[in-house]
């Protein structure tokens, strides 16, 4: 099968803070650079960027950055995850900032008709409670519902794709699983409310992520996904491949067998390494991993799933992934 | 508020087996023994039997064991997790098998019938999968709800209550978190089937099951819920009120503030204690937090969540929680 | 028994950026004004002060600071995790960084003399590594090692307090449990370096606070400690007393018991809430847990500890914790 | 290097129970009918046995089994963790279990001798403690050491392996980690108590098994190791090399640059699946895992790591790794 498309968070280039290098792993990274990084990478075809753009850059900026790049926007991120929205975007407790929350995304929507992207990205990061006790759970979830259909269906033409992830920033998130999210979306009414599928926050929830790819591809809603690799329990946003090399197959493997052909993206945060270099070789595992789905016994882990026989299926798999580096390709 | 009714699986009274202690933790107990023992407990009012019952003993001498020991049943619960369904009951990759799970229940069916029961409990810890690979998901999901539809549609006079769980005895269960049990029942078609939902599950799956329980109320499925705890990442069905007291009050609050007043059942495995002994410390710890409920202040903790105010409403719930125990009640 | 002395992180009273809200949730806070709002609390003693102070604030300002606010230093904590040690601080592979720890932790261990205080505490949080394969497992623990020793023993007069935790910022920190660290201060072969052993690191880590507490005192090296508390598998630094009410009685219960006298004091992160009502709050629960110490019945439950007898020591607990917050007390 | 000698844990062809499929997954096996499935797998070389041996089964048959089955004995597992010592063995609140606990021991290790076996091999898995408060930490640890201390000090001749495990069948054991274990050891003032290091329970726990084998190398403890697989928070012993590869070939490399030698053995439950064809299977990719280890370039891969460069490092990694099932080897 032909090579897919590469794409990635445009964050992937930035640099980072975090609670304790509150000075940051590396100098700041405008929107207009983090671009030319991800041009370098020399395998993306697209990115999704986050929004607002970097004080002073302007949109034909943005467009001429990624056109020098060699890059298209997949999608747009609203920032709903910054000191104005810490406690809550869409279920913040103050109805103003509930209206920023729309606000800012309706902005996002415009952003997305002028580089004719893909979606809308919508992560609630700050949306949830960090203590027992601190909301009432069923207006908190009505909120949440209430505030996607608010932003999407002003906008019937563009998709909405909500990234769901189990905790943090807030220490306990709404939108937190696969079946949760479908469950959500079918209370707004809307048919351009989707999912994006992060296999490290699937992962790291408890989920199988191959299993929470089905799920939404079986109730239409797989708009997008993206890849990392964790080590348990958090969202390290490691490079991919580096880690779970089973699961992250299954994951490919559910695509494939789904003919799910849209974008392999990375979203990774590499707080201390090269920020294009982490890039490239995240992609040449990716590019390996597709050589492994190419050379898989489609047929025989067919029938072993069919008895759901784990030894012929694992022995099928380690055939084909563990050869999928040979020097001959 | 009066006293609420108490239960308990009848699995509470009986011995334990594991793969290490293979001669069990205590000589074998019989269902007549069992149901003796829970009627020594005192204050509970039902049980909930696995089925079949020990060889040899009838529906009449059960029934006679029941009114002897103060009990009535709530709920039958087929053993589809035995030697038989070890590869799965619904979800079992061999047909023959599958039927085999549909005749169990369906005679669990009528003994529900003739003990009055509310509810036959359909819990199976053994449909998922143990590898990456080893299913297709899209294959097995669908085995689950039609599984459930299969036994569910010809009694639609019953109740049928799924008890979802994240893993364990399967390393991961196909029926895992309170929305995937909503989407699945909802795919039934039915409205006799829903969810009973067990503390413990909840809360090492990563839910927080106040959430979980308004989600179901929400959608008018909670048939029933059981209580425990455990010290996270596994069932360990340890007492309920000795480790995780903030959220347990949580889940029984949000349980009285929508006035759903079913049983509070028991589901504990007290492996290595004796088992009247550890019901009634169990239930002596949920009178207590029966009397907290009653002492909290409701207005004040209302307008805590409206502002979704941690400490306000943290200082409430301690001087309720934090004072259930006083000599004088 | 008389009341504990209180204590806190002078960081529960600074604002806070995180990866994602990088314009930080809530304006930044100098060092003299987390001073001053610590000594708002009204039942801190003391403080550990991070170091170096906010740029422009000399030694002599904060000691008129802590003066004014009522407040004594107890631990200066170098901040051996900012940009420069983002690839780690005494196990950076590059030997000017390993140096540029010691030289700040040098400074450090200057103004515990000037302020008086009782301890370097040393929280590597950056040494450890990201990725499998990373690091060569023997050298990075020498480097752990001789960096310790190269920090303290010029300062046999001052006590050094290794802070563990399993992971952050590090995907996987050096000095992780209370075992480790112990077996790594033995192989310094000084007396002057112990543990501050943080309740929430022990308790997301897998450990029982109260037996690493234990462990530590039997070895002689618990040299502090703080509280918090967490929603499982992270570091959260939620307010004490909100999740895991049992466990950090059991902590404070062990240190009764082996008359640990040291100072109760606070490390939370109160992102999106009132820093100085945090600590209220928190030290409002402390004392009621205070009360509840004086209240357990000791040789009861030292007889059911001796029996190991989980169902009586229950009972002496729960009579004793949830008893605590009585309004005549 | 020349093929490393393979081993097995006798229970891997057993047949097994748990507290749902009380009747067993398969019927029972016995001791001698596992020693001949062991043989059937064709690259055994050792097998590690429980003791006793099924009722009936006497010494001198178990030596002929083995020898027909072309397999020598490395280890000896006393089944201290049934019924009678369900509440504890060297930790038991009863010393006469206590002293069982010991005879048992004692018996095992002349079999060891009988045998000409590498260790008796120590497994606590009672040993511990259920819920908070049910111990007193510093008296069950001293239970632990002594206990030790008692068994392997009348036989200097043998070595003892404790083979350290977080949980289960124990809520919480007492032996939890490597290191731990080794504060344990030097407590006995004993020089032939080591470990036996088992991946799935130090990478369940939180550990870096890479990480932990050299901490028990660098301290001359590593007496023996097992390998398995599990889907992260549990020990579900699933076949190595299905899950976590570059963990387990992280494992492997760190054995490999330090010339431990040892046996690679199998510890595994195959519940659900053929016993022997999933040692095969395991055995299958251990070779592999070797093939990759002899093409790795431990050069590059030192460099990488004297920079801490993950980027370096994984690309070797995987250069090694993903091409170890080529066809042409």
């Amino acid at each position: 099968m032909s090579q897919p498309r590469f794409g990635a968070g445009l964050w992937h280039f930035a640099s980072y803070v975090d609670r304790y290098a509150v000075d940051g792993y590396a100098p700041p990274v405008t929107t207009l650079e983090a671009i030319a990084r991800a041009g370098e990478v020399g395998d993306l075809s697209v990115v999704d960027l986050n929004y607002p753009f970097t004080p002073g850059v302007g949109l034909d900026e943005v467009k001429d950055a990624l056109k020098e790049a060699g890059l298209a926007a997949i999608g747009i991120t609203p920032e709903i995850y910054l000191r104005k929205f810490g406690r809550g975007a869409f279920t913040n407790p103050d109805k103003a900032v509930r209206h920023a929350t729309y606000d800012l995304i309706d902005e996002a929507a415009g952003v997305v008709r002028e580089l004719g992207a893909d979606y809308v990205k919508v992560w609630p990061g700050q949306d949830g409670w960090d203590y027992p006790f601190q909301v009432n759970h069923h207006d908190l979830w009505k909120l949440a519902v209430d505030g996607i259909r608010q932003v999407a269906s002003p906008h019937p033409d563009l998709k909405f794709a909500i990234e769901y992830k189990p905790r943090e920033p807030r220490v306990k998130m709404t939108w937190d699983s696969a079946a949760r999210s479908i469950l959500g979306i079918q209370q707004t009414g809307l048919d351009n409310v989707g999912v994006l599928l992060d296999f490290g926050h699937s992962l790291y929830g408890g989920e199988s992520p191959a299993d929470a790819a089905q799920l939404l591809i079986d109730h239409g809603l797989l708009y997008g996904m993206d890849v990392n690799d964790n080590l348990r329990s958090w969202d390290d946003d490691l490079m991919v491949g580096t880690v779970h090399l089973t699961e992250i197959f299954e994951f490919f493997y559910t695509l494939r067998i789904n003919n799910w052909d849209g974008v392999w993206q990375l979203d990774q945060f590499p707080f201390r390494e090269d920020t294009v270099d982490t890039a490239r070789t995240s992609i040449r595992f990716l590019k390996a991993l597709h050589r492994a789905l190419d050379e898989l016994d489609y047929d025989g882990l067919r029938e072993a799933q069919e008895r759901q026989d784990p030894i012929a299926a694992q022995r099928l798999v380690q055939d084909a992934l563990l050869s999928c580096m040979r020097s001959d390709k």
